[in-house]
């Protein structure tokens, strides 16, 4: 393997679907908020993104089977939106910013070839107190704006670090929309609490009751 | 030199030979498994694996010779089965994982040539206390239990780093089979007790008996 | 996004313009330099130059918007010179010097497609003990002379890292003329008075008069 | 700049020319013992090797002249032999193995078009205490016998660090004779007195006469 390949799934056509992406990352907000959108939504296989800029390791399951560390993509068809949901048990090496790039540029392609027009990425914000709080920051003013009104805080003059807000900004290079949704968080552990915040907001943003016990 | 390159000696024809790995590592376990399998089947040279991605080095020996960092590979026929054994004095630099992954491509592309369906990478477990025992994780759930009921503790929900994960993810990748045996090893040394343990499990699995001193 | 790209903006003719570059670095001087004479000469946007080798982050603005790393262009035509100014808020990983070469390249290659035949690159020079001076190092002994004339001191026997002087090398081994100033700094902080000295000097010597309060 | 380039002078013929490098490293020795040979000999230039893996900095001059880090070779016709000797001020960023690989490959295109059959490359061993020795490790028994016999002590069981070492086993890989020359040196500071053994060594093993006050 010498470049990102991507090995698809069956699954079923999408329409105009929202593109959500959930990483290990600060808290890993991001990846949690992203499994209860999965367990929200039914979500189902879609695609696997392997790449020789991931660590070189594989992931032994409980049954002793291997895998190498990937990306995850999922399919979730609901009521309200579509979705596609990305999410991985890693990022590449923090030095490689080039394949960090090209990643990004790899899933970009593929969610525009599925019809993602709106991608929503998450991740954590790093705050010195607990506090229930959603950060957003956007591809322009208005869409920023749009989602204060919804209850989230403009996070401005700050930096979002990795996937979370690499893949943003290539989006908007690309001309698409999008906006990054950071849970305030102490980062000390695995936040659930700043995880399911962000999952209940951008629920609550698109319209979407939350009914099932999560 | 500017990509890997791969220097062939000539060899004997081999019957379906299992690919055998064991590279420097923790405790040193699967290079030492690794060479007592060589010293058992009398391997002779097979080819050697030179890449830019080595350190920039050259190992000299007792008689002053120099020479490059590399893989070397080995055919090793016995009554039983036939081997194909690889080795080396070093792996790619931690940071370097995209090489890591092409050179463990190589490997798989020469090895498939020489007739390999099946691979077993040895190396070792870190354990807090010494123990004798050996794990194994596998490309799939039927592999990871023969070999639990041949003795060895599935190795489940942990990471396998290097080359003795990485190669064996890359083989299923492409639709092969293998296992991992990993020896329990404090690591703190060379462990040469974990690396004949490993060597004597997996002689016994695949029906071999250990006649010679070693 | 693979390599590095450039986007335009439409913008005024200009004639035999100077380059002037002034990115974050040592003390800030440069930047700061550089966004002293873009206030000076009432600069306007020229072009931003986007890369995989930049952090993997994106900048969010107060307003909530975000965008990729880059570096940004200006020009500004002033009654006695016109220029091209250069600035921006990261340069590429240290460890990354393929990538800090290739960035050099693309800039000369746009700079020079804009008619710049001189360049100025603008940074700091680590002192001891806080002091008002400027140091010059150049492509050529007649123009280090040249601007000692007027006031610097030549920068001897020492390094000029980063973009400051990996620029004017690559400059150089092109057939181009230019000068990198150093404000002598301390460093602890952002040194705007290190910045201002450089930034003086370079009008002084360029024949223009500083007018304007700053 | 995206690839390393070399930019040639015009210079003598040389027949059959010794290829001699000696660059900073452990204790300066093999610089010094260039730069000794370089005096002795009244070599010229002959070539300079750029290259985008080298740091990102330029190197000013007492007069205030950048340029940027590079290989350095120059031609020197003696009585006995013709030498091609290769400096520089420094080499490719210890992680970049992959560059430093093509650097030497990019080296070895070059001497050989210009006729060097044989190479010497010089450096430091480390040493405890102080003594005076030369080491030699070979691409061949023979070649290493051949120096022992003329005083030098056979480097064995180690490991030669570095272009020092890196050259000479590319070198073998391409069917070339060459030796490493190790003048013992505990490396504290840069050491003329293992610099000059070595130096002194290598005219002696070539039947030259030092008669110049070096």
């Amino acid at each position: 393997m010498d470049k990102p390949y991507l090995r698809q799934m069956p699954g079923p056509e999408l329409k105009n679907p929202i593109f959500v992406q959930g990483l290990p990352g600060f808290g890993n907000v991001g990846k949690i908020a992203a499994y209860l959108l999965m367990k929200f939504s039914g979500a189902k296989p879609l695609a696997e993104l392997y790449s020789p800029s991931f660590p070189d390791y594989v992931s032994v399951s409980s049954k002793g089977i291997c895998h190498l560390p990937r990306y995850e993509f999922y399919s979730a068809p609901t009521e309200k939106n579509d979705f596609v949901i990305m999410t991985g048990d890693t990022q590449p090496s923090f030095d490689d910013v080039v394949a960090h790039y090209a990643l990004c540029s790899e899933t970009l392609d593929f969610i525009q070839k599925k019809g993602c027009n709106f991608l929503v990425t998450l991740g954590g914000a790093p705050v010195k107190e607990e506090k229930a709080q959603v950060y957003v920051a956007a591809t322009s003013a208005r869409l920023a704006l749009d989602f204060m009104e919804k209850g989230a805080v403009i996070y401005s003059k700050g930096r979002v670090v990795g996937a979370t807000g690499l893949l943003l900004g290539l989006a908007k290079e690309r001309g698409l929309d999008g906006i990054c949704l950071l849970g305030a968080t102490t980062g000390f552990k695995a936040d659930r609490g700043a995880g399911f915040a962000v999952f209940k907001f951008l629920m609550k943003a698109l319209g979407n009751e939350i009914k099932e016990g999560l």
